[in-house]
């Protein structure tokens, strides 16, 4: 099948490694040549305002992914409206936008921190005097990675936080004082069929990802149960088709949702080594109508993202079970630009690869020394 | 680091696939676009025989390889005065001669086959007096899957032999009646250093590989050990960096050396599921003077071929551990067109699941129903 990927990131270069080898053909709908995916796909370089491109496109594939969920809506209505465009516009709308999400959650019995709607000072005044303070005011779209957002502790910190996020439509959420962050993948066929990957837990850096242990250490039964709930929920909801994340709080065996992403994920790069099927594996399969495999984890693994330098690649690879993954990117504080995951045959041997991939890591971190 | 690859076929198709992934940029020199690897690299199409298309490669990459073993040595030789060119000429002048394969086993202490050199009607009766019948009359260079090659059964096999295999320079093979066919992938680095995977067995159909179980089952320590020894030394012999695979007869518990390939293999391709380093990737760091893992298997797993036809992909994804290979080549007989690796968590299952796929695949031998 001819498949079209909106996206030229990291997300789409790894999908275009997953779909390449089951016989697939990619486009990539691209900015730059530059980008990640291009190395690996036939490029469509231009952009995705430009009706021509879409068009371009369109006649080129079967079937339109993204990898991003802040593509233009009307780029995915155009496509849509002639060939299968999956996930579809639904999950667009709902994950690009926080306040849709958090609306979502709670129609489906999914617990959330305490959120209210903010659209200019008086309702942030509203808002806070609601939810109390600790609390996060977040832009309804375009935050990712810690970006659009701002921590209000004090009545001092409310006065021109609506217009320090750039006095954008935007949410309230009260602070949660979780004991760890969760993600669990989801995917969703054309048929309705739904699997799911065992919980995962996430440790971020500065609001960036950072480590991946998978599966998630120490789940209960109860709490697997209702991960794999609600995202089945939201799958379903969303009528999605593909990888859907949900990332969630722990606070204590309780779960709260905090947001998704409609595609795959970074929480989710541990499956090409981790997994017997990957989540770009399991996306492809899902978005061009095959059937989807029981998604197994081999044994326990650790993901570590690079996040602005890329380390000595000979110390990495010098290590057992450590695959070094590189984007293609040049080195810039905070860009993602490879991740690093980590296999073992045992929990010791784990624990101790991993402490040597982040010692490494961590020696380089932010540029090359 | 930029990798040129010699040959846009699977094999360099795989490589592509493993190299992009750890940050390498891959070019490939192909004879058309459509070649397999061209879907995951930038192809240079043209001649191997044109200076100037090798002249583009050379300022195009760091380091050259190669994916099938009759490249012209003029090519290489061309290349290797200008930048590594991993593995050498001399791996590609012994492994494309089966005389020089021959008396290089016969030099290491390698048992083989009796075999003697045939250059015309002459000398193959003299080699038919000393060897016997049956016997095999292969040429020396070019033979692959089967081709170029002749059972001289009977007396009356040996006249016209010589001739029906195109009159070039041949050599006459004892006949081995061999309990099984085993092969052994080695790789050495640019340091010297050595790894291996276990032994597998293949079987064939028709001259061409049709199924490797992984690792082979039964093997002794004395049989592992010496296999291992044997490609230890002809890594070593050859000052061979990258892959290098060995064919090998099991006469009851006695290895008698095939054949080998300098590059990866097709009885190696399990290893991209099975093992926890595929052989592409040990190719790559090899190449590229990078640390070597150790080469650890997954468990047991089974490859089968998909030799001319590609079955319906549905049955095939739909059997869980079935993951499922396809070259973007046409389907015509003879043809390897793809591969599915079968991994399980058990023998049981494992078995099983083989005993699936080959239903399907032998019910869509061939070309489409």
């Amino acid at each position: 099948m001819r498949i079209g990927i909106l996206g030229g990131g990291q997300l789409g270069r790894m999908l275009a490694l997953a779909a390449v080898p089951m016989g697939h053909e990619v486009v990539v709908l691209a900015q730059s040549p530059d980008e990640p995916a291009c190395a690996v796909a036939r490029p469509l370089i231009g952009s995705f305002d430009d009706d021509l491109v879409i068009e371009r496109l369109r006649q080129s594939v079967d079937v339109v992914t993204y990898e991003f969920e802040n593509v233009p809506r009307a780029a995915v209505e155009g496509l849509a409206a002639h060939l299968p465009v999956r996930p579809g516009v639904r999950s667009l709308v709902v994950a690009s936008d926080r306040w849709n999400e958090k609306t979502t959650f709670h129609a489906l019995g999914i617990g959330t921190a305490p959120f209210a709607q903010v659209d200019d000072e008086d309702s942030l005044r509203a808002a806070v005097d609601r939810i109390g303070l600790p609390a996060v005011l977040k832009t309804r779209r375009l935050g990712y990675d810690g970006k659009g957002q701002r921590v209000l502790r004090t009545e001092a910190d409310v006065p021109g936080a609506f217009a320090a996020i750039g006095g954008v439509p935007a949410i309230l959420e009260g602070f949660v004082r979780f004991t760890r962050e969760l993600s669990i993948l989801g995917v969703r066929g054309v048929d309705g069929t739904i699997v799911t990957y065992p919980l995962v837990e996430n440790t971020h850096r500065s609001g960036i990802l950072f480590r991946t242990d998978a599966p998630a250490p120490h789940v209960s039964d109860a709490l697997a149960t209702r991960a794999r709930e609600a995202i089945s929920r939201l799958l379903v909801e969303l009528d999605h088709v593909g990888v859907l994340a949900l990332e969630l709080f722990d606070r204590e065996g309780e779960l709260l949702a905090n947001e998704i992403a409609p595609r795959v994920h970074n929480t989710g790069h541990f499956t090409i080594e981790g997994a017997d099927t990957s989540q770009f594996e399991a996306h492809v399969r899902a978005i061009t109508g095959e059937p989807l495999p029981p998604l197994t984890l081999r044994g326990r693994s650790v993901m570590i993202n690079l996040v602005g330098a890329i380390p000595p690649r000979e110390l990495i690879l010098a290590i057992p079970g450590a695959h070094l993954h590189l984007y293609g990117k040049t080195e810039r504080p905070g860009r993602k630009v490879g991740h690093i995951t980590i296999c073992a045959p045992d929990d010791a041997a784990l624990d101790d690869r991993v402490a040597r991939v982040i010692a490494i890591v961590d020696t380089n971190r932010d540029g090359p020394a």
